[in-house]
């Protein structure tokens, strides 16, 4: 399919455009790179804008079920629902294909929904720059909503939250009081703590969890872009498929609030203005293993450091000034 | 002073030479930066090597009064000591020159030692490069022993672990058998772990605390450059001055077997390789801010992407174009 015919079928909403679209953005190769930024471009003139919800989990909080079950939901209300994967742990594992579709089995069955697994990239400014553009696809392809969805680990949960609108945190029943080890920095970012498994005799343990929680969220300082009340806890069901209607309307109410005083759309601008200057310095990055030429200078200046033929700093001024600027 | 006759002081073992130079390396001024590689590279040509420990310590396990015993020892041996801090968190509020003096007050008395601050620095990149530039500086001036500590927060420990020929963990006796929630990642790159206040009241605890370390240290995977027993945890009092001496006899003997196995060697090579990759680096992205021409470009195409009145990937394009190559 011509560049042209990929971006009008993405438009018209159509699936496999869209997946194909996110394979040409992934790919490194120069000239479907060229392809790829005609479509992003043809897809950002679409000018549609769907609702960006971040959610982390660690494994074993049932965030598979959760997703299944709240895009079930959304699905069954008329909307339309992509779901992707920010895992860079899965450039190791070579991805999940089969994985997430298989974890996440009606939904992927849906017409309505469009579950794409983590890239397989070996670093997180290539996953970064992936799922910001695969967003800006699904977005044109007139998605209502897009989940992206992380494991909680290491800056994965900072990057998610970052380029989400709203930002949800899953987690288990705790035992006990403990308030199970999240870091600050990652209770600072959500804007919604959902405790899933509050059925069965999991119920009074997430209660009592979400009560922790809710008290541990009243200690932080409010932010401009939360109304009353916000960050807050609430227990869901994901097997029970209980308490998943109350916390889209949580989510509506906040992403609301902030559209009626601006903060959803500065929010936006500065988004996307921190996405373009991140493209800046990557592409510039890129020019040091983009050409053979340069690549072979860079290491053989690394070889001479190496072997204390010459000086770290003078031997990078040298391959500074043999890139020109 | 000219720069060739500062680079001579320097080598000569002059310590307002090398606060000088240290300060030259730190500027970022374009004039100052050429005068900085001309020291360096002189520094280089001196072909000197002090053994680089690093430290890691969180406020409270008593780094200071450590840093200030051991650095005594040493020069009591007849050694010149260097001390130079890592603290990115000081970047805030903005260093503390007359803190580091005062907290290793007698150790600063000393003539055969030389203590550095941390440089303000805003971001974790240019204090990790100082820091290195720093070490060459201690080297060529004749230092055989250069600390370099860092308070246990986010990546400076593994900034400080990656420069460094040793990785020492100071850590206070814990209550318990807990393991003060120290990151198995921060154990495996430890050398030595030191249980520090193994005095009066807490001794008992610190030598628990010693046995559980000692203990979790044999659970990890033995590594090609340590003989036999390493990593080791060991009791300290930097206070009573007890048990110093032991462990600077395994420090010594662990950087011996390491250079006699060529692990030394084959591990200050990579170091500067990726000394050097890093600063290529880091002088490609700070083209973006050097020029303000440039500088004045990429916040207008930044607006414009905020705006909406251009796409992030296709205003990026435009200026990695600008930006020619």
């Amino acid at each position: 399919m011509q560049q042209p015919d990929l971006a009008t079928a993405l438009i018209a909403g159509d699936r496999r455009a869209l997946a194909r679209a996110i394979t040409l953005v992934e790919s490194t190769r120069p000239d479907h790179r060229a392809a790829a930024l005609a479509v992003l471009e043809a897809a950002a003139r679409a000018g549609r804008q769907a609702l960006r919800i971040g959610l982390s989990g660690t494994p074993g909080v049932g965030k598979s079920t959760f997703i299944e079950s709240f895009g079930l939901m959304l699905v069954n209300q008329g909307l339309r629902v992509a779901v992707l994967a920010v895992d860079p742990s899965s450039a190791r594992s070579g991805g999940s294909i089969l994985g997430d579709k298989t974890r996440m089995d009606r939904l992927s069955r849906e017409p309505a929904a469009f579950i794409r697994p983590s890239p397989s990239q070996a670093h997180l400014g290539g996953v970064a720059r992936r799922t910001r553009e695969a967003i800006s696809l699904c977005e044109a392809a007139g998605f209502d909503v897009v989940l992206i969805e992380t494991v909680g680990v290491g800056q994965s949960e900072t990057l998610v939250a970052e380029m989400a609108d709203l930002f949800i945190l899953l987690l288990a029943p705790a035992g006990g009081d403990e308030l199970q080890g999240v870091k600050r920095g990652i209770m600072e970012m959500a804007d919604l703590i959902l405790v899933n498994k509050a059925d069965g005799d999991l119920k009074p343990a997430a209660l009592r969890t979400v009560s922790d929680y809710a008290g541990a969220l009243r200690l932080l300082r409010k932010r401009p872009q939360d109304p009353e009340g916000f960050p807050k806890a609430l227990p869901v069901s994901a097997l029970a498929e209980d308490g998943l209607a109350q916390a889209w309307a949580e989510m509506q109410a906040l992403a609301q609030w902030r559209r009626d005083r601006g903060h959803f759309a500065a929010h936006r601008a500065e988004q996307a203005r921190q996405w373009f200057e991140a493209e800046v310095r990557e592409g510039l990055l890129a020019r040091l293993t983009r050409d053979p030429a340069v690549r072979a200078r860079l290491g053989a200046l690394g070889d001479a450091v190496a072997a204390g033929r010459a000086a770290p700093a003078q031997a990078a001024a040298e391959m500074l000034a043999s890139l020109g600027g």
